[in-house]
């Protein structure tokens, strides 16, 4: 009998397995600002052949996901398996001679966004997050509209590791902020269990297609990021707070590219 | 020193209280169901002076509620303080002359909710509560359009309550689903610490100012309610399922009016 | 039909109760800590009749509960509704004559300890609670025993509002901690839903029998008293950290006394 | 500058790494069962050249754990680190001409052990997880005596997956119950990013030094699997159920051997 599915655990059919193989489609709400940290800081946390921009500059992205697969209906149709909310910080830079994001600190809550984010490099940590949930009528809420705050917080082991508000103040045409922009550089990494050499050690970047925004909403930040005891992520705090951003997204991921990491650190 | 505070916790200022007095304003996005139960086991559930719909009329109500208080802004301005989701059980039947409608089961998922519940006379207790969220673009999820599925569950102490799906397949204008239509009457009690009989024991009804909902959207729905351990909703599980519903709602509570059960179970 | 259970749910069983009246028995394992915080601050924080220690003395308590009701054998057989964990701050000082406790600010991880705490006066919310268990064998963890440490932290709305460790130097024979030691006085506190008036405020006690200690383990501690957004712990923040304890702890709710709290806030 | 760190997230330090490599440390509380599965099922959740026992010869085990890593303090002096709860079904068998165990499913309550676990080849999922904890003194709890019964359960996505009672007879000198005797044979799987073959795929097992019992009790056992939408745990549902457990148990894992799965399925 053969064990099958794409991910732990396997059974005869494939329908324990945690996830499976893409596409993944998403549809997001978005709560984001660009700021700049210490740029010495900066540029230890990004992997070589990753240029940093000269100034620091960075994004903390808060969203709100839905998330799909065509190869389980189980994802969409099930709130707490396809749900889950998503935190994380982009340094913005150059791979080779083009635009590149790299994250240093994701944090979700779902263990399917976990190991999904793990097998395509994201270095993603458990986090309770909140969110400001926009809200068409009555007075419970926020609405995407001039004056109008939308707050987003992480906290990880208990401790607030980034807390950000964002009050509108205006629509933006045809703008994709930076923190959404930038097509993302990531170090797959997977130890072994015999030995000291990884078992796999990847530079890897995801295949984007239909990469779609609805609505951009500009606004002014306020951006905390707090020293936890198990992330380093107090390293990159902001020395500057710029642009605010309320906005959806979708896209879908249809694969990657990968390429070994030499032990020099060097790619292929 | 005069401690303060509508609740406990009470400190000098009143800011450490679980939540401040009315009024209170809330905006929601609803996914519900009107069934029938077994009538004999529905006329168990309500108190003296509520007359239940001859053939058993229920609604189960899923709703993802952000909730904000005019005498304490930290609760709009904090998602993890005003938003949360809720998943109650709603009798229809007769108060007096007057439709009205009573909720044996509720669960949530936050410590305010309970708190404000209970206080109002929701027989509130903390569930796990997932629900479709809309979305606007992409593939990651359902929108509010014919066909799309929308779902629910609530689980208490690891044990599925309720779980309902509907699929939407059109909108109607100007319809009040029941669920969300019918008044509410309650039982606030609240237990001595000496002695038998409850320090506070009264029937309730909040005062409701501003009730307002966005599109309905009409569809079929399957619905399960489990057996739980700690919990007699069982007994109210679906003989026929009818309509399901998609909608947003809100309104405001500005406070209540109550009258005291005498010991033979009669209001005043 | 009637209505029952001495808390909502109410049912025509009232097994569907959040819990049943007293004798309610407790089995703990606790991590505390004696310090002292700013007086005056401390004086802010106690009702009239209550004089605090002039010194600020205050301890702080962790406890992991087992917990069981005469009434609901339940409670004792599912370990997801009679364990969890407990994490409060005692004021010391005097009840008329008498030397007692206060407790302003205590967090749990359990809806029915919420209810329970709230019936009795307790001023419970909930927290994120996290305790060094003690192992007997292996290297995984820490023992009872001189060097080991024990360490605890709660957090309420993913912010760290305590964090405590206690490095253990030796047994203590016949010592009773001052953190469990005092007869506390709480404040009964229920609002009405119609008028200004509490529905129900009074000070109480509760009646406890059986109170019994394990072997008392005394060490130095190290302690961190956070500034949260809806909580005024900070206000309490130690000043001076004194002895750290170990402990087992029992003891028994029989039930308590009250006496309305009148306007001018005496007691008659 | 070079990114360190046996796992995700990598830093310039290496201490935000989720875990660092062995050794790690075990000390659990373990409740535990024996029970005969479907045998046809069982066969069907093996890898190639492991022999289930021909009866469907399984156990479920839970496990209370504390764990430390020599390579990282703060796993041991950080409670919501390195303490978590754990819920296993095994299969007995043979792996070549060696008693052997094969873990299909398995779930935990952190995203350490979730990590530490799929490196391993643990097939590990996120579960709530709730077990009797042995008190002392007082009536808050079960003791381990005879008569005293405690039970566990583990339930994932809201649906109960195990709910396990053991109620001890009596202690069993030199006993190692079958759960926790015998070496695990488990399946490293990381799936590739581009392509279809996984980046690695083997069949692993772990190095284990000091392995440890106290006390065991035994007694007789309610076991009750269910069916889930997530996860095939049902198929292996008790056909009869036999001894039940309940002991202290401690080990150390300082590394593993693995060799590669090829194409056909068999290692070479």
């Amino acid at each position: 009998m053969t064990l099958t599915g794409w991910t732990l655990p396997q059974s005869p059919t494939g329908r324990s397995s945690m996830l499976p193989a893409p596409p993944w489609h998403y549809s997001g709400e978005v709560i984001a600002v660009d700021f700049q940290a210490d740029r010495a800081k900066v540029a230890t946390y990004v992997p070589d052949g990753f240029t940093p921009a000269g100034d620091g500059s960075c994004s903390f992205v808060f969203c709100d996901w839905a998330s799909a697969a065509d190869n389980d209906p189980r994802i969409k149709a099930d709130p707490s398996k396809g749900q889950y909310k998503e935190a994380y910080l982009v340094i913005h830079g150059m791979w080779g001679d083009k635009r590149a994001g790299r994250v240093p600190f994701i944090y979700v809550d779902s263990e399917l966004s976990i190991v999904r984010g793990l097998i395509q490099g994201f270095p993603k940590k458990l986090g309770a997050i909140h969110m400001t949930r926009p809200v068409e009528i009555g007075k419970g809420g926020s609405r995407k509209e001039p004056g109008e705050a939308f707050r987003a917080h992480v906290s990880a082991h208990g401790r607030r590791a980034v807390d950000l508000t964002v009050t509108i103040d205006g629509a933006r045409e045809k703008t994709y902020p930076k923190g959404v922009a930038a097509p993302l550089v990531h170090t797959r990494l997977w130890p072994a269990i015999s030995g000291d050499e990884p078992a796999v050690h990847e530079i890897s970047r995801g295949t984007i297609e239909g990469f779609e925004i609805g609505t951009v909403w500009h606004g002014s930040a306020e951006l905390e990021i707090g020293v936890l005891e198990h992330d380093e992520i107090g390293d990159l705090a902001p020395v500057t707070v710029g642009d605010g951003w309320v906005l959806s997204m979708a896209f879908s991921v249809t694969g990657g590219t990968s390429e070994p990491i030499r032990q020099n650190g060097a790619t292929s």
